[in-house]
């Protein structure tokens, strides 16, 4: 397995930024973003305030951005680190598939989300699940619940529709949900509650209920406590100093998942910090 | 005396990006800088690490990040904040010649600048001095030496010939130095040392020496111990937290004057959170 010098992890500005300048310092940089291009970002209707350009869309920046990383030779893929650990000379970070090895890890993983559904904090693992690739297997003929804040949901429900009796589909996104399996019902609303005791039963929305043994859930983000245990945080969010450090030598952080304001320059400027930290990191290892 | 929300001390990328999102939150801002645009800024000759857009020369993100102040409605004076202080409801600045008032201060004052010419902290106020018209009266009819790392400079040289017997000035910046009176003398070289014991004797150059009373030394940024004597310094920087507050309520600071890296992306970043922890200051007082 090839290491790579900076392993970033996300794709919004943060994430955009620290790659570009770790390429800039010459670092051969991974970036790894669940999004093809920053959702949040696209869907902004007009940024007025990155300085200098006044009155673009979010489009067009999130266009810029990733343009700048690929022009900077910034290798881009396409998948949700799960969660990273050491490993001897740098860490290790675990895909839904596939494994990837750094020596450091910049974490610009945007808004860190928690179990926000009433009843869903108690579920997980016992019915609730954040990754259907992980876990479809365990619903085989079973009925079950997606909900996606997210287009990229599409392919896990289609998955999951070859494998289930029955996918529920609530989109949480602008789209026309044209990519998804025939067999999958969309439906519509808002998820209320999830119910159940030892194991989920029930989802309830504002436009029904739907008796299911699975639910699935995908966010722009996984709770940022399980992807690194030992990862210190101050009120949910990454806990950095001025350098951008995290408590964990070698692992840095930037952007929305160090706390407010949720600003894309703030982002920008936290991942050049970020990357040139890392950088002089990387240069007390040789 | 008007009364501002906030004051912005400095015209560079971390003052322009304050006084912007100061702008957005509806805040009547005020941008003092002594440069008509950073000179730093305008100067790079391509920026590459501004996100989204490579490639850029600086004077084309100078004219830019203007631009975008104007255009928000920014109040734009060119001036030098030579010291500021608490008054009842927030803080008055002095200028050269004229007082500002406003409820908070964002210093974004640039690189810090010490004494660092041999002699030079001695003799500060004993022949040397940062302000020509402030200081320039003192040495009517005798011989100055004017070093200047600023064209802003060549005005208060030309103040200085109205009144002095004879201007030495040695400019260390590029330009034509057509603006200067005929009746200074342009010299080359660097500034070796000051000497002098009770007082300023002579200019010690690389390409000579100039006997003379008074030094005047134009810099980008005063030294900031001079700016606010209770302003908390750390390693000669700034000392702020992650929202960007000094040490005293209601000053913040952004970009080089809180220390490394010394970045455009890290300016404009800083001088938004600046902006936003003065506009929930400001809340505080209402």
């Amino acid at each position: 397995m090839e290491q790579y010098d900076l392993l970033v992890i996300g794709g919004g500005p943060a994430g955009l930024s620290a790659a570009v300048n770790g390429r800039r310092r010459n670092k051969r940089v991974l970036l790894v973003g669940k999004e093809k291009v920053s959702n949040k970002l696209r869907q902004a209707h007009r940024v007025d305030n990155y300085l200098g350009f006044p009155g673009v869309s979010g489009a067009e920046l999130a266009a810029s951005y990733r343009g700048h990383a690929v022009a900077e030779g910034v290798e881009l893929i396409e998948d949700e680190i799960r969660s990273f650990w050491p490993e001897e000379g740098g860490f290790q970070a675990m895909g839904k598939e596939q494994l990837y090895a750094a020596k450091t890890v910049i974490i610009a993983s945007g808004m860190p989300q928690k179990a926000s559904i009433p009843g869903e904090e108690k579920l997980v693992g016992k019915g609730v699940s954040y990754c259907a690739t992980c876990d479809g297997m365990f619903f085989r003929g079973k009925r079950v619940f997606f909900l996606s804040e997210l287009e990229e949901g599409e392919k896990d429900a289609n998955f999951l529709a070859d494998i289930c009796a029955q996918v529920y589909y609530l989109p949480r996104y602008q789209g026309d949900y044209r990519g998804l399996d025939p067999r999958i019902k969309v439906v519509s609303g808002r998820v209320l509650r999830l119910h159940g005791e030892e194991r989920l039963t029930k989802v309830e929305t504002s436009a029904g209920e739907y008796e299911v043994e699975g639910a699935f859930i995908e966010r722009a983000s996984l709770p940022l406590d399980s992807l690194m245990p030992d990862l210190a945080l101050e009120n949910g969010f990454i806990k950095v100093d001025r350098q951008m450090r995290t408590n964990l030598p070698g692992v840095f952080a930037a952007g929305d998942c160090t706390g407010r304001p949720w600003q894309i320059a703030k982002a920008v400027g936290e991942g050049l910090v970020a990357a040139l930290s890392a950088v002089d990191y990387l240069a007390t290892l040789a």
